[in-house]
């Protein structure tokens, strides 16, 4: 049948085609069914919709297919109903709980990111992985689907280190100092990041404070060429396709049965053969204790090992803050004090060489329990050098300096209400109060904090600032820390944390970062 | 059919009897399937296991027959088959999703304290209900089955009060402050606890030191009607016989569906009108954060109103031992040391007088916001007296003085490995010290800790003592302690708590207590 495309500027995610409904009713296909389009030597499946008031004879198609099938407004199509696409049929036999094998997954995968899937048959995968589970096999297989349909990095090298954290900690720039420590050791680290979602700053957000982080394939590989490191935004690389749809279904469900393809298939498409997964443990992060973090950990290098990554995971403080800052300028910042050796953030440093020790270690440049005093080492000496090596490789301006980074100029400071040691903060509420300050957006916002856990203060002493661009954010940012209780101070003789008497509103935790 | 019944001390938990192959095919039951057996006027249904050995005309019956019907060795009892108890379908019932109504719930309590119920029955029941939850009516329902099979304590008292803990935390001896504070001002509360399960000391062990707590229903009755309150063990008492029957497939599988209908069944059996609970917060115990205790502690009030039982809950620290004490002894000292006047332990001081004072608030003996202080008072002025009374009517010597407990007089001091502050104790392997050091069998075995979290200690300076009523359980416990890592002593700047390389086992966490 032949009908005349119209756009009427339709973005769904999705490849969707209105017919009228006679049109419809003369191919066989009703709502939620498949056409295929055929345009100059393009053929793309849609799922159809169907419209009453449509004019007969012609069909609206989402941007989706404009941008696949370059097809103009106007032009003629040949339409033909589709038949269905081997992906629902998986779908349906995970759904009915069989194991699938690698080209049922590769169906599934290469359907969603032709945009061939609809709402609900994605959905149905997605709930059908949570209820029925994935074995190692099957994870292990839908990672490789999923890098198979993406882009890859491919750099002429033996070994690929990487890290990864599954995130929750605010004001974690762990990664801006284990890049140039590694990679100023002579290891490949091409590090992508994400930005942030729920937090107050990804790792994508704090670096592109100092440097352009929105590099193509090209340009990135280019950067890690040159320097044997890069730090640059995954969102844009196409590395993992299917990730980027799939988290659309599974973020407002709140569930993640995907979580260990979408880490590991992005770390496999940039050729990683060495990793270490950082997982905060703590109570208001992901990860409640350090035994949960050994059966995630389990998991990790069991999968890895089918896929061909070495996996070792490091189970880290995620009971408060790390440094004193959140919010991306205010991060970068304290990143780039502690390179320059201006600032002694201990438990900043800490993390950082521990985790870059351990990748010294299985790169053989330190002995096992030596990797961590040469990281040191080598942020004393040459991490510095290597960082600006980097931001001048990706586009940046390697002079800049820590009193260079503009933080926002609106400030309020927050003052302890009590005496006693801080025994406890709320790492959801200090994100939150970041975010209503602005952060990530406003670059400037965020907080500094002059107290840590331990530490001991007195009623009326300096806790932490607050910092906006704008006045308005500050305002709503001080309302939210004075209602808050994201600070406990006092002794841990004060046993009784909460009556509760009536049901109260649950809100919303982190999720675990891919 | 006769048959004559023989028994061979075979004790299953349920009733079973066993059938010449022959005689089971006569009456038409197959293994797994039910017969009556009637002996004078005494009419059991037992559940079929088939012998090709035994001979044709007997029947070999379980103790538990003999127990509920006492039927002598070679009586001639009357056998015939029959039907499959109400209880099995609504159990099937369950399986397919339905919700049951209260004459299902009552059915299948009903049978399962008769012993008629299999283990692949008992053990459908606990999966289904795992698999399928019970909405807030069905665990009324089958909270109030649960009572109406069992035992009640019948006081003629308008409002009874009552505190429970769910339990986790080493050393906590509580409910020894609560009830005699709560008593004290006139309130009434028969509090029954629990012995350990995987813990080194539960309520009803630590008080048993001190005081007698194998009481009949009726002999605690006359103890409350005396003092207003006692302290005995629950075990005896059949206040809930159907979960004693339920926990034991629980355990092994891991699972508590039947949680909440456990723990307020038992409090309904005492007629309790006002509770409160207790729930410790902390990464070592079953409730990670205080947002999960919120929501665990919403299903409790909910459940509450469903049964007429005015809930409140306290979410509590559960990052440490309360009190300097774990064992029975050792725990019983302290408390009484504390009620004494000799001793000052701040947080159990803290958590009896804040749970007390709920319960003091609820009664309207204070106005709210004053129960803890109030609580106090009648720690440092009525609460001994009180405690003395109900020792007296529980049958043991209300002279008996902190200086009279005694201690294993076996003992290995541990001191602190390096200099810093307390961080973080794993409740887990305190509890395993203590228990490996003897307890709960050995009351005089335990652990006496010299320093609490945020306190700073010297290398070398002692942290513990560990005590035993046996050389060779000391030795054990001394090597446990040395190699499990039970304490983090340092800076909270040192972030990396573990790094994994491998596949570990882990280890069993603490069940919730009931």
């Amino acid at each position: 049948m032949k009908l005349i495309a119209n756009f009427i500027g339709l973005q769904t995610g999705r490849n969707i085609a209105i017919l009228n409904q006679k049109d419809a009713e003369e191919l066989g296909v009703s709502e939620g069914g498949r056409i295929r389009i055929e345009a100059k030597n393009k053929s793309i499946v849609a799922i159809v919709n169907i419209s009453r008031t449509l004019k007969k004879g012609k069909v609206i198609l989402s941007d989706e297919i404009k941008k696949l099938a370059k097809i103009k407004s106007n032009e003629e199509v040949n339409v033909e109903l589709a038949l269905q696409p081997e992906a629902v049929k998986a779908i349906r036999a995970k759904l009915d709980g069989k194991e699938l094998s690698y080209e049922e997954f590769f169906s599934i995968v290469k359907s969603a990111v032709n945009n061939e899937l609809s709402e609900i048959e994605l959905t149905s995968f997605v709930v059908g992985l949570h209820e029925r589970g994935l074995s190692f096999e099957e994870a292990a297989m839908l990672s490789t689907a999923m890098v198979n349909v993406g882009e890859r990095l491919e750099l002429n090298k033996k070994r690929i280190f990487d890290k990864h954290s599954i995130g929750g900690v605010p004001g974690d720039k762990t990664t801006m100092l284990v890049v140039p420590i590694v990679a100023s050791a002579g290891l490949t680290i091409p590090k992508t990041s994400s930005r942030a979602i729920t937090s107050a700053a990804g790792t994508a957000d704090r670096v592109e404070v100092i440097m352009p982080v929105n590099l193509s394939i090209e340009e990135m590989k280019e950067v890690v060429e040159k320097t044997n490191g890069c730090m640059v935004w995954g969102g844009a690389l196409h590395l993992s396709p299917a990730d980027d749809i799939f988290i659309q279904i599974e973020k407002p469900l709140g569930i993640d049965p995907l979580l260990f393809p979408s880490i590991l298939s992005k770390k496999k498409a940039v050729g990683a053969t060495d990793l270490v997964i950082d997982i905060p443990v703590g109570e208001s992060v992901k990860i409640g204790n350090v035994e949960e973090g050994f059966r995630l950990s389990q998991k990790f290098i069991k999968l890895g090992k089918l896929l061909g990554i070495k996996i070792k995971t490091a189970l880290t403080s995620g009971i408060q803050p790390i440094g004193s800052t959140i919010g991306p300028a205010l991060e970068a910042k304290e990143a780039l004090e502690v390179i320059e050796g201006k600032k002694n953030s201990l438990d900043l440093i800490d993390k950082a060489t521990s985790i870059a020790g351990i990748l010294l270690e299985m790169a053989g440049k330190a002995r096992n329990g030596e990797g961590k005093e040469l990281a040191k080492k080598l942020l004393r000496t040459k991490a510095e050098k290597k960082l600006r090596e980097i931001i001048e490789a990706q586009g940046g301006d390697p002079r800049i300096k820590s009193e260079d980074i503009k933080i926002g100029d609106k400030s309020f400071d927050y003052f302890a209400e009590k005496s006693g040691m801080i025994l406890w903060f709320d790492n959801y509420d200090l994100a939150q109060i970041a975010r209503i300050a602005g952060a990530p957006k406003d670059k400037g916002a965020g907080i500094l904090l002059y107290k840590k856990l331990g530490d001991n203060v007195k009623a009326g002493e300096k806790l932490l600032t607050i910092f906006a661009e704008r006045s308005t954010k500050l305002q709503e940012a001080e309302k939210y820390a004075k209602e808050a209780n994201f600070v406990r101070i006092g002794s841990y003789n004060e046993v009784l944390y909460k009556k509760v008497e009536e049901v109260s509103k649950k809100r919303e935790k982190f999720m675990i970062v891919r």
